[in-house]
């Protein structure tokens, strides 16, 4: 990663980076200056569920298999697709507020959350949540087909969206699709080369579930079907083996590492720092913002930089730079989007934000990575852009609509749903 | 803890809550609305090194004791009263803008320490460090004497300062200070009816050095020696046994834990539920500036209520409301001032937080511990009042000084101790 002083980064009418040159430009449309600012790539959530801001802290302090089954699930079964749209427009806003300009999405409806990220002008890459552990294997995948026609319409209507929306497979996760789903949707990504996005070993009841019933890991389970491979982004990952961890190394399997809803939930800490000794992948997450309960990349730094250090017992682990390449880099790797976004260079797309390191806590200066990951927070925010065009402004909120509507919206919909 | 709405707290002229009421008051001098907001007790700090803002990411990812002896010891050499005056001013603030109202601090000069705490019209227990590695003890005895002159003097000449400065003993350490050392100040202790503030099982090293050294842990050492009481405030305590907690909750001594920096140094983390359930008080704490890199109160509840759930695979410890209660009248009684703080109460100090709850991250509204600890931030404090004294305030800072000023000051003296 380097570092450039009194620089300007010029940007095509495309949204595209032509180059980084420290030479004042001349012959351009607009040039706007940002002072005693950091201008650095858009992080990017490789896991999150957006609309789920409409439940956050509808209950703390349970664990994840209650809080989904008693809490969550009940709330969900009475969400309507207006009701996702608007929740996403909620949380795209929290994102875009922490700097973060593409997610990587699993939820329902998820067409209404492809509009939603067009509304905004943000990137995302979106998964329809599909799962048959009732039965109907067929259902499933047929709500992926219609969520697919749904992106390939988009794609073919408003061709900009091309940039914005990316589509994979949501398989929910080992223990609540058959295998005859998992098997589908791994043939379907093999003919479409679209990215599967799936949770894989987040809690230990998964493992000794998995264990009982196949004496198996879940990770070897999706390996012994020919589930696993480069293209596959496994959420989580919190209960694995020494022989799981070569599986995923060997299967180039993408991890995206949720660490505060690992904690909240107590699911656990996953093996991170091993992880990426073995050359594993890895992005930062979020999670939904109700087991969170934010949507704030600032935090997953900080949590992050600070949980393996500390259970580990070696303050060398996961230093300041690693975390933020996770955050921005690594992160569109694990998507497969690392020719457009994760870094600031020439032929990339301009998603950056700018942080504003004037700011008292923040003083004295010192190294930008550890700034970045133990000093600042998300309130130095000032702006983020997407595509050279920016989506949100501080005092202001997203650029291209009332946030304040939109909160009035899900607060309206929480009293609703809590009925 | 109960919490009123639309209520109206009464203060009277010396800074003291008369009540909390439902009907608005008429015969007052001033009143003061607030909307959308939560009126909550000033957070305790109850460990910190406040002028190491100074120092803040001096070095990061290495262990405590590469980190005193290699970075932190030959920076803190060059310090100045004068540079201990402003890191002070500029630590305070940060404090303030966090709603912190009291904080217990350990350091150098701490006389300077005094004069910037009286300057903010903040409240702290001081207490001047004293070590005697190098064999001096008379000398450590000296410099502790002649702080408690200096507070004497300053309750002589300024009888406010009796309600804003309160003094206590701080030898170093156990590694650190001699028997003799150790039962001076317990003697001093005795006699004066001060409290003691040491740093206590911090490391697994000085676990390991006193079980080789005296065959008895840091813990069963200072007992067998007769220095524990209910007068002690043990920072950190990582690395106890099953005896050291009999030991501690017998003795009555008070625990202060500091999350974020023993994730950060790797020193562990402390067994803060168990210690808990035995009746044991404990208070939250961010540590020094320069291993966290932050004195916000926001993170270290955030810290303190992910931790255990995700190490110990409970989620049900720790809840948020017992996070609150550490932050504010748990770190009371630790400092043995919950007559006086820590709670909003008639007879006690209107020390107060104005916490702003219409923010976009924030929607829907949810359980009030839950916002707190796990949604809310640092910038959603609008002001910080001590004594029904406004002594921060958003957008302006610190109301007695210009933080702009310390900040210039506080770059300077870091560039200076660097070369």
């Amino acid at each position: 990663m380097r570092i450039f002083r009194n620089a300007w980064l010029i940007v095509d009418e495309n949204g595209i980076i032509v180059k980084i040159t420290k030479s004042p430009p001349n012959d351009v449309e607009e040039k706007i200056t940002f002072k005693h600012s950091l201008i650095m790539p858009g992080f990017v959530n490789t896991h999150t569920h957006v609309p789920m801001t409409i439940l956050r802290g509808l209950k703390d302090d349970v664990d994840l298999k209650e809080w989904l089954e008693k809490y969550i699930f009940p709330a969900e079964a009475k969400l309507t697709a207006d009701d996702v749209y608007w929740g996403s427009l909620h949380g795209i806003a929290e994102m875009l507020s922490s700097g973060i300009t593409t997610f990587n999405d699993m939820y329902y409806f998820e067409e209404r959350i492809a509009d939603a990220v067009l509304k905004a002008g943000v990137r995302a890459m979106l998964s329809r949540g599909i799962l048959d552990i009732a039965g109907d294997t067929e259902k499933a995948i047929k709500a992926t087909r219609e969520f697919l026609d749904y992106v390939k319409k988009l794609w073919h209507t408003k061709e900009y969206s091309k940039n914005h929306i990316f589509f994979a497979y949501g398989p929910h996760a080992p223990y609540t699709c058959s295998k005859e789903l998992l098997m589908k949707v791994r043939e379907m990504a093999n003919d479409t080369k679209f990215r599967i996005h799936i949770h894989l070993a987040e809690t230990k009841w998964e493992l000794t579930t998995f264990k009982e019933k196949h004496g198996k890991t879940p990770v070897e389970y999706l390996d012994s079907i020919g589930f696993l491979g480069p293209d596959v982004m496994a959420a989580h990952v919190v209960w694995t083996t020494d022989n799981d961890l070569e599986i995923l190394a060997k299967r180039k399997v993408k991890v995206l590492h949720n660490p505060t809803s690992n904690l909240k939930l107590a699911s656990g800490v996953a093996r991170i720092p091993e992880m990426l000794k073995k050359g594993i992948t890895v992005g930062l997450a979020t999670d939904g913002p109700a087991s969170n309960n934010r949507l704030n990349m600032f935090r997953e730094m900080l949590i992050a930089a600070l949980i393996h250090k500390g259970t580990k017992l070696d303050p060398k682990l996961m230093p300041a730079k690693t975390i933020v390449r996770l955050a921005t880099i690594e992160g569109a790797k694990v998507l497969g989007l690392e020719k457009y976004i994760g870094s600031l260079e020439p032929g990339k797309f301009a998603d950056f934000v700018v942080i504003n390191l004037k700011t008292p806590h923040a003083i004295p200066f010192h190294d930008i990575y550890s700034m970045l990951v133990y000093t600042l927070e998300r309130d130095s925010v000032e702006a983020t852009y997407v595509g050279g065009k920016c989506v949100w402004k501080k005092d202001v909120g997203p650029t291209s609509y009332d946030i304040w509507k939109v909160c009035e919206k899900v607060q309206k919909i929480r009293e609703r749903i809590l009925t």
